[in-house]
């Protein structure tokens, strides 16, 4: 049977066969530099191996796979012009290299050219696909307001459960819409997709809450991002909203104190000193074991959906593979 | 029979039931007061005068309506935005009010909602009508991209032919657009849908030429903006680039630089020159023609659909009101 890895591939090879420059080429040029920039590829992978767990035809289903991930990466070109972030896969970002107006109006482009895609052929099911889709986007963008609305707020301001319906909104939703989708051209019972969307949001939530962790313990060679930037971006992620709730009184005060804008702390010392807050309540095991439970969570969800086992196996590698991973 | 007046009332009507304030607010109060803001309603009147010209029962049309008229409110403020125009109808542009990055995520989000409205009821003709929004949404961003390369292009680099085609895309794909998705929820036939679809065309192209001549030549009290603006801003519109074709040779030098950004002259002095240089060769009466030429053309457009004349007189109605409109 196949691997998670085939899949993987056959997104490769699908994007390796569009085109993505038209005219006018200002427009388009940004668009196909940022789609073929690579990147994990999950989220289409994830679309292909759903619809194959219920016996759908990857012909069908491709275009959807290519929608998602152009839409993907559509809020990643938007993300990062609102986060003024100059790298992106280690290359300039399209703000950078072609300036704000060109990041606006390419982005809203690749939202139009997602739906292309997935207008591209009949489907019995497009009414409910098309749903599912522009929910998710919905949310994605809610999900991303609520992320802003957090840089003005003190940390004990934000609740561990404001972060997680956060981050359900802005990250897990849309590798749960991605699995639901590819099994609705599958045809799919309902209540199997439903299964799936819920497999795909707990580990979704893994996914993010190890991103908070590899910032603060990740191995920076291996990471690729400098440890401990959520520190001094004042970044309400799990990793402080957690440690909130584990410390005593007087140390809560402090955290508060170092994630705040007013902080006039030289930064590496701030880093040091809410590391060595974390490590005092022991914060790495609690963050793990949280983790865990999401990945833990999600593997029921996946073992409860009626499908052959075998072609569930490539859900469980994708699983593996993230819960496993550095970067 | 309804008169065009019934259809903008209706479209009122509609936006006064719908909520457009969600979670989290900081996202949909700008989606809210843009929305609210009014305007000419243009696109979902013809939408709905459309869909009643084939026999098209209202409630099925009415989300489509809030759809086209959501999707051209996002394109506003994105261009807000991208201009930095800090007024729009007369009021603080989302940008101004809420800063960039608002304008951004609430702009994406509008285009999903106008998705929603799309979606939010089932249609036999669903797939055609989404592939002719998208579509529509598509050449609407390749519009204003060729828009803003004119920006950087001296005048004598654009010809009438790239800027019909410009405010092809830009504008009259939109009017254009609103017509055949109103159609198409009545079932009109492809080709009474097809001769609709270049009545919209003709009529927003004389309806793009007609803001062009009330910017040199429009009564500033009534029109609301200042004269000249274009002339100050140097943009290539349909008056300078016809003039080019008009004039003599040495015109044509003095025009170009006129029209440069280079140019150090005082600016009141520029409009000044510029409208004297119009005047010596007629461009008013010139400009006057092409307009009358085009509504003509929309005019027989609509002549030739196999509907009642009845029926019809809403369109003729707001043809009428756009080609005597003075603002």
């Amino acid at each position: 049977m196949n691997s998670i890895k085939y899949y993987f591939d056959r997104v490769s090879e699908i994007f390796a066969e569009e085109k993505f420059v038209f005219e006018p080429k200002e427009l388009y040029e940004p668009i196909n530099y940022t789609l073929r920039l690579g990147g994990k590829r999950i989220r289409p992978t994830l679309l292909l191996a759903a619809n194959a767990l219920f016996g759908g035809e990857e012909a069908e289903a491709r275009d959807a796979a290519l929608g998602i991930e152009t839409f993907h990466n559509f809020t990643l070109l938007h993300d990062d012009l609102m986060d003024r972030s100059p790298l992106r896969r280690g290359q300039p970002t399209v703000y950078t290299k072609w300036g704000d107006n060109t990041a606006i109006l390419s982005g809203d482009t690749m939202f139009a050219l997602a739906w292309r895609y997935f207008l591209r052929q009949p489907t019995p099911h497009l009414h409910e696909i098309l749903q599912c889709f522009n929910e998710t986007a919905i949310e994605v963008c809610e999900g991303q307001q609520k992320d802003m609305n957090f840089e003005t707020m003190t940390l004990d301001e934000v609740s561990i459960s404001d972060y997680m319906d956060m981050i359900r909104q802005k990250t897990a939703v849309l590798l749960a819409g991605a699995l639901k989708i590819g099994s609705l051209y599958a045809g799919a019972p309902d209540k199997e997709s439903a299964k799936l969307y819920e497999f795909g949001i707990h580990m979704g939530l893994a996914f993010q809450l190890q991103d908070d962790l590899l910032d603060g313990y990740g191995d920076t060679a291996v990471f690729g991002k400098k440890t401990g930037q959520d520190i001094r971006d004042n970044k309400k992620s799990y990793l402080p909203l957690a440690a909130l709730n584990l410390c005593l009184p007087e140390q809560k005060k402090e955290l508060t104190t170092l994630f705040s804008a007013k902080n006039n702390m030289n930064e590496e010392e701030k880093v040091h000193r809410v590391l060595e807050l974390y490590n005092a309540i022991n914060l790495r095991t609690k963050v793990e074991e949280a983790i865990a439970s999401e990945f833990e969570t999600a593997n029921q969800c996946l073992n409860g959906i009626q499908a052959s086992e075998e072609l569930k196996k490539p859900l469980h590698e994708m699983m593996d593979s993230l819960n496993g991973r550095k970067k």
